[in-house]
C-alpha cells in the first residue's frame, strides 16, 4: 500500500442494554465484560498488530473523553476525536475523514465499532489488510459482511452480489443491496440465499468517503468543508461545537451505502459477536454444567442458563433458571433473559419515575 | 391472680431461613422485617400493655446480648439470661424458669418465640390473661393451640381432648397428644380432625414446670439445681458457662410436652405468623397488583408475586415470577419461592465453601 491505513473507533455509543452496568457515562464499550480488558481496550489491541497507536482514532461523545483517555493510556490525545453531541454515525464518519484527510490525503479509514468481540483475530486483520488493499487500488467502500449463524432480525442484512475481485486470497464481491433489520420470516429467507449481517465495519479511502458523502449528503460534507477551509486548526472544535447540533442524525448504512453504487463486501467468519444484550454474554463466558455464565463470586444451587455479573458482592443462586442477575453499588438488575431487549423500556421507566440518578 | 406473671421470650434462635438478611450475629429476631419494628421488638411491645418491663426475661446466646440489649433499652440488664451455647429449649426453659422462681417462687410463667407475629394483639394479651389464671390455679402446662389455615408440614400437631375448664370466656382443652412434623397426608387429615398447631407459646408455673422437668429430664433439674444451692448469684454464671455444654440438646415439646399427663391447649386465631421463610413475609408485606412484595426502593416490570428486599440498593425486576430477591451489603440472594426452604442448605454450602464470612 502507498497511503497509510487509519483506524476510526465509533464510540459515541450510548449503550442501555447493559443497564444497569452501563450507564449515561460509562457505556457498553468501557465496560470489562469479555476477557482481556473493556471492549474498547480488546478493539484497540486486536488491530495494533496492523497499524501503530497514532494511526488510531476514537470517535466519541464529550463526557466520554476522560474515560477513554483513561482506558486508552497508549494513544496520543489528539486522536480522540469529540462530537458534541452524538448524531448518528454518519457526520461521525465525515468528521472523522475530515481528520485522516488532513494526517494523509490518500489515507485508508478503517471503520470499527468500539464495542464487538471478535473470535479468530488474526483472521479479522487479515480481512482488513485485504480490504485496504482493494480501498486502495480503487473507489469502492468496502462493508464486512458476516456469515449468519442463524435468522437474527437485530442486524441489517447484505444481498452478495457478483464476484468483484480477490485480494490476497478473499473474494470480494458487489454488494446487491442493503436491507434494514429484517422480520423473523425475512430473516429467515435472506439466510437462505445466502445474505450476509453488516457488521457495521467499513474500508475505504477517506477521500472517496469525502465524496460520497459530499454526493449522498451534500449539506454534512458542505457544513465540514466549510469549518475545515475557514477556521484555523484550533478555531475548529469551537466551530464543530456550534454547527454539530443542526447536522441531521443519520446512519452512514442509510445515509451513503445504500445509495451508492460503489459498494463491495467481504464475505467474513471470524467469530463476530456484537454483544448486543446480557444474553449474548452467555457465549463469550465460560458457563458451568448447568449452563450458568458468571463473572465474580457466585454461588449455584439448582440454578439453570444464569447470567450473573457481579463485582463486590457474593451472589447466590437458588433454584432459578433463564434469569440475567447484574450487580453494580448502587442497583440490581434481576431479569427473565428473554426479556432482557427491554431494558431499554426499563431504562426510560427509571427515567420518568425520577430514578435518572440510577442510569 | 396471685402470682406475678413473667414473659420469657426465646431469642436463642439462629434463623438460618432468612439468609443473607439473617446472619450468625443477627438472627430472624432480630431483623425489621415487618411493620413495627424488629421481630424482638414487636413481642416485647405486644405483652407490655400485659406486664411491665422488669417481668420480662429475655433467653439468648452471649453473642447475641449486644444486638438485644441495643434493641431493647427498656429491659433491665438483668433480664437477659444468657445461655453459653445453644442447647434447644427445654435447657433454655429450665434456666428461665430458675430466675423467674427466684423474684417470685410462685411466678407464672409466659414462654413465647421472639420471632413471631401477631395480627390480633388485644385477642393474644386476653388469651394469655386466660391461659395465666388457669395456670395459677392449678398446676397445669398450658399450650397456646392456633386453628390451622392449611396443612402445613411446618409444624407440630395438638390433638383437642375433652373439655378442661373455661376461663375469661375462653375454654380450655385437655391435650388429645402432641404429634410432630407431620407428611403432607397427615397434615390434611389432622387439620379435617379438628388438630391444632404447636404455636411454641406456654403458661405455666415456674415451680410447675421445674417439677415436670425434674420428672421427665431429671439431669437438667437436678444440674441446674446443683448450681443455685451451692453458687451464690455472682458465680453461677461462671458454673452455668460450665455445665451448659454438656447439657443434652431436648425440646421442651419432646422433653416434656409430650410426656407429661397435665397439659391443657387453648385454641387461639389471633392471626398468628412464625414468619418462617421469606415467602410468608409476602402474606404479611403489602402487595402491589401483580403480587410483589417489596421492601425498599424497587422498579418493577412485567414481575408477579416476586419477594424483594433491599436496604440501600435498587432493585430492578424484569419479567420475572415467584423469585425472591435479597440484598445486603455483602451478599445477594436471588430464589425461586417455592425453594425457600433451601436456604438451610445453601448456608451448609457456603460454610462448606469456605465462604464463611457471608454467615
Amino acid at each position: 500500500m502507498t497511503s497509510e491505513m487509519f483506524a476510526v473507533i465509533m464510540a459515541g455509543g450510548r449503550g442501555t442494554r447493559f443497564w444497569p452496568l452501563s450507564r449515561r457515562n460509562r457505556a457498553k464499550q468501557f465496560l470489562r465484560i469479555a476477557p482481556g480488558g473493556t471492549l474498547i481496550q480488546s478493539t484497540v489491541a486486536r488491530i495494533q498488530p496492523l497499524l501503530p497507536a497514532d494511526r488510531i482514532l476514537v470517535v466519541l461523545g464529550e463526557d466520554q473523553l476522560d474515560e477513554a483517555a483513561r482506558q486508552l493510556p497508549g494513544l496520543p490525545p489528539e486522536n480522540f476525536v469529540v462530537e458534541p453531541v452524538g448524531r448518528n454515525t454518519a457526520p461521525a464518519i465525515a468528521l472523522a475523514s475530515m481528520v485522516v484527510s488532513d494526517r494523509d490525503p490518500d489515507g485508508v479509514m478503517v471503520v470499527l465499532p468500539a464495542d464487538h468481540l471478535i473470535g479468530d483475530e488474526a483472521d479479522f486483520r487479515g480481512v482488513l489488510a485485504a480490504a485496504g488493499e482493494a480501498a486502495c487500488k480503487s473507489s469502492v467502500l468496502v462493508v464486512l459482511g458476516i456469515r449468519p449463524t442463524g435468522p437474527d432480525t437485530g442486524f441489517g442484512y447484505i444481498e452478495v452480489g457478483e464476484m468483484w475481485a480477490e485480494e490476497s486470497g478473499r473474494s470480494i464481491h458487489r454488494v446487491g443491496r442493503f436491507v434494514e433489520k429484517p422480520t423473523r420470516e425475512r430473516a429467515e429467507k435472506y439466510v437462505e440465499e445466502g445474505f450476509l449481517w453488516n457488521s457495521g465495519m467499513f474500508v475505504w479511502r477517506a477521500s472517496i468517503i469525502r465524496d460520497q458523502i459530499a454526493m449522498h449528503l451534500p449539506e454534512l460534507q458542505s457544513t465540514l468543508d466549510g469549518i475545515w477551509n475557514t477556521a484555523p486548526g484550533s478555531g475548529r472544535s469551537e466551530k464543530i461545537r456550534e454547527v454539530y447540533p443542526e447536522l441531521d442524525a443519520v446512519s452512514i448504512d442509510y445515509g451513503v451505502m445504500e445509495k451508492s453504487a460503489d459498494t463491495v463486501v467481504i464475505p467474513c467468519q471470524f467469530g463476530w459477536n456484537d454483544v448486543g444484550s446480557w444474553s449474548a454474554l452467555a457465549s463469550v463466558w465460560k458457563k458451568d454444567e448447568q449452563g450458568n455464565a458468571v463473572r465474580g463470586q457466585v454461588v449455584t444451587m439448582g440454578a439453570k442458563r444464569c447470567v450473573v455479573s457481579t463485582d463486590d458482592r457474593l451472589v447466590a443462586l437458588v433454584d432459578v433458571e433463564d434469569v440475567i442477575v447484574v450487580d453494580t453499588p448502587d442497583a440490581i438488575l434481576v431479569c427473565r433473559s428473554t426479556s432482557d431487549q427491554k431494558l431499554r423500556d426499563l431504562v426510560n421507566l427509571l427515567q420518568v419515575s425520577s430514578l435518572d440518578r440510577y442510569l
